[in-house]
């Protein structure tokens, strides 16, 4: 066939995506525990499982059929209920909401429907990494800063990484069309303060710039941090599109559903995207998505609603994370939202061989050396980092929380005998 | 926010889709039946829906959460078990499938995936209209050829649409990179014969052309039709990527489930595309479509098997709205396969007011106007036409027949009474 079938350039050389690797090497090696990939390893709420059961198997066979391509009816009226209040504004359900295939989709509608060639975007690194394949893809220039640690005398938490803000200020110019901030952070746990957002915002209003608010963590917030909307900020609903999870707000990251909401004219972009690649979502998910709303909202005011009672059951399985990653020579960074922790695992190389695995960066070496050694899966946060800057992740892994207390143990007492064994 | 937020060049103007508009019509409107848009109104096998509900609340937590990128194990094995034999190929599971977010995303994908700028893609009218869209986004040039009507003194079938060959031949030239085939063909039925296929299949051989075949109706072919997979003809493995559905197969279009299939080398750009815009496909559902497969391969002989059965209940079903359709004013092309009938309506011209409609093609004006005063609405095939070639579409409308029984009779008596009103 020749190389007349070559990619098109808009793609690169194709490059892998840490995922498919991660997720290969988690199938042939088999380790004990993979803390690897965020997703939990325990059930979802019943009623959103049961609602979804009941909708494929009930009475209305069009529950199976086609919906509404730009979100299926029920849901973007639940979506508009949930956060209307929450930014301050009356959502119009119909033309400011966008349902997608999952906050993935969300962030591909939007990017390719803002970003033109050659326009600026400002990512703040680490990032989920898609969001770099995606900007390069609609052939814009990704600007990137680093969050950095600050230098801390006593436990290093998420809030203790930061901006330097005359380098952000410097990223600016007559080029930038976007900004991409995710709070709460993955996968540092970053829950940005009112005052970082404030001086991001008037950045973004200064220059005119899209402000996309990938917040699909937004629920799981430790106190006394509280998660802020930008979007609720003083003249930023009209610069700002805000991205959502149903896999992550109900624990069913395999739903593949999300959501982006904006004001109309920035949504009419998402829309021509979405409508181009995947036209619609499924149907009877959204249903059940829907539903699962309305029952939370039914009970957003007691402890039991599901967004505040994830966030206080994370929050025991964060700190016994914490505490077995210390006692076993890992210095981690205390997340304040999020269900990662990136944690510094320098003091642990004088025991592991890393000449032994053959790739460019030592978090890769580390991690998948540890996953055959020990048994633990985490992932390689330089993969978070642009080019240039992948250094600055080097020194660290990813492990993920939201796992079952027995597999938490479990890697405890994994960590625990590598250790041993390397005395 | 100004102009800097106006949509990028690649998407045009951002043109509003037929269907976008019509299930805003039926909304509006609330034809008594709708014909339109594709998707039956009735349940979807039992044991298929029943997977799904016993699948998201059973004793794995894992079937609700990510799985793998390129398409769920269990999906991908059972596909290539089915597809295998039937183009005569042992097909790799996990480099020679992709699974996606519905034919549609398969369709981006291919599409995205091998169109680079300037490249020409041969497209046969009248088209899926989303095949242009996405051809003109990846920088593509359509070059579009009608099929078009025999003269014909008995019944009209689709089989008495055809393609031109000297026209075709002429479309070839060394910048084309790719057709688009869709057999059996939405909306005129026609069920490509062998002949049919090896003029294409030689040419796309002679011209080094990749060959992508839109086959979501394959099991929908009314005897003595066959449908014909040119994926199976010799030296046609190796260029084409053939395109399925799981919401056609087994009659939940709501599932958005579809796959490519073709060999590796081609098959990876897709990959690329895939994992730059969903990255992964809903669980469960894949789960619940796997083993629905899996059922109906133990059954594949017996007559039983769904693949089967569908199409002899809608065999009489299309039997039926032929014969309403002609006692009515129309005149119907007989489709061998798929679920649309094209019928011609200018016989009914006369009866009805086209002025009161302000949309610029006939057909447009014919299907509205009828939606209004007959209650039956149908979709106007000049969207599946080229800007140049839409007259061609003007005289027809685009009926959908995979609706219960009762909503055909319902169809049946409002088209009289509408007829007996203008008469």
């Amino acid at each position: 066939m020749s190389h007349k079938f070559n990619l098109p350039a808009r793609y690169g050389t194709g490059e892998k995506s840490v995922w498919v690797e991660y997720i290969q090497l988690a199938a042939e090696y088999k380790p004990a525990v993979n803390l690897g990939q965020g997703f939990p390893d325990y059930h979802a709420p019943e009623h959103v499982t049961k609602a979804l059961a009941e909708i494929t198997t009930g009475e209305n066979p069009l529950f199976n059929q086609y919906t509404r391509g730009f979100g299926h009816p029920r849901l973007v009226q639940n979506l508009a209920k949930l956060y209307s209040p929450l930014v301050g504004k009356e959502i119009d359900p119909n033309n400011e909401i966008l349902v997608t295939s999952g906050a993935y989709e969300a962030l591909f509608s939007t990017i390719m429907g803002h970003v033109d060639e050659g326009d600026e975007v400002i990512v703040i690194e680490p990032f989920f990494d898609c969001y770099e394949f995606m900007i390069k893809t609609a052939g814009g220039i990704p600007r990137c800063i680093a969050l950095k640690p600050k230098a801390t005398s006593g436990t290093m938490t998420s809030a203790d990484w930061v901006l330097d803000e005359a380098e952000l200020v410097s990223l600016f110019n007559s080029k930038t069309k976007m900004l991409i901030l995710n709070t709460p952070h993955n996968p540092l746990g970053k829950v940005f303060t009112a005052q970082e957002l404030e001086t991001i915002g008037n950045l973004c209003k200064k220059y005119n710039v899209l402000c996309v608010s990938d917040e699909v963590y937004e629920w799981m917030v430790y106190a006394p941090n509280k998660h802020i909307r930008i979007a609720s900020m003083p003249g930023m609903w009209e610069r700002t599109i805000t991205i959502g999870s149903a896999g992550k707000t109900f624990s069913v990251t395999g739903w593949k559903t999300g959501w982006a909401y904006g004001p109309a004219n920035l949504m009419r972009n998402l829309q021509v995207v979405h409508q181009n690649c995947v036209y619609t979502c499924c149907t009877p998910i959204q249903e059940a998505v829907a539903r699962s709303f309305e029952f939370e909202l039914s009970r957003y005011n007691s402890p039991e609603c599901y967004f505040f009672s994830l966030a206080r059951e994370l929050l025991s399985k964060r700190d016994y994370l914490v505490k077995v990653l210390r006692e076993n020579g890992f210095n981690p960074t205390v997340p304040d939202g999020g269900y990662f922790i990136v944690a510094d695992w320098t003091k642990l190389e004088k025991k592991i061989d890393l000449q032994s695995e053959s790739d460019k960066y030592k978090d890769y070496r580390f991690t998948k050396k540890f996953a055959k050694e020990a048994g633990v899966l985490a992932i390689p946060p330089s993969a978070f980092y642009s080019e240039d800057h992948k250094h600055l992740g080097e020194n660290f892994a990813r492990f993920c929380f939201i796992k079952k207390d027995e597999n938490l143990a479990l890697a405890e007492n994994l960590m625990k005998e590598w250790n041993a064994k390397k005395k």
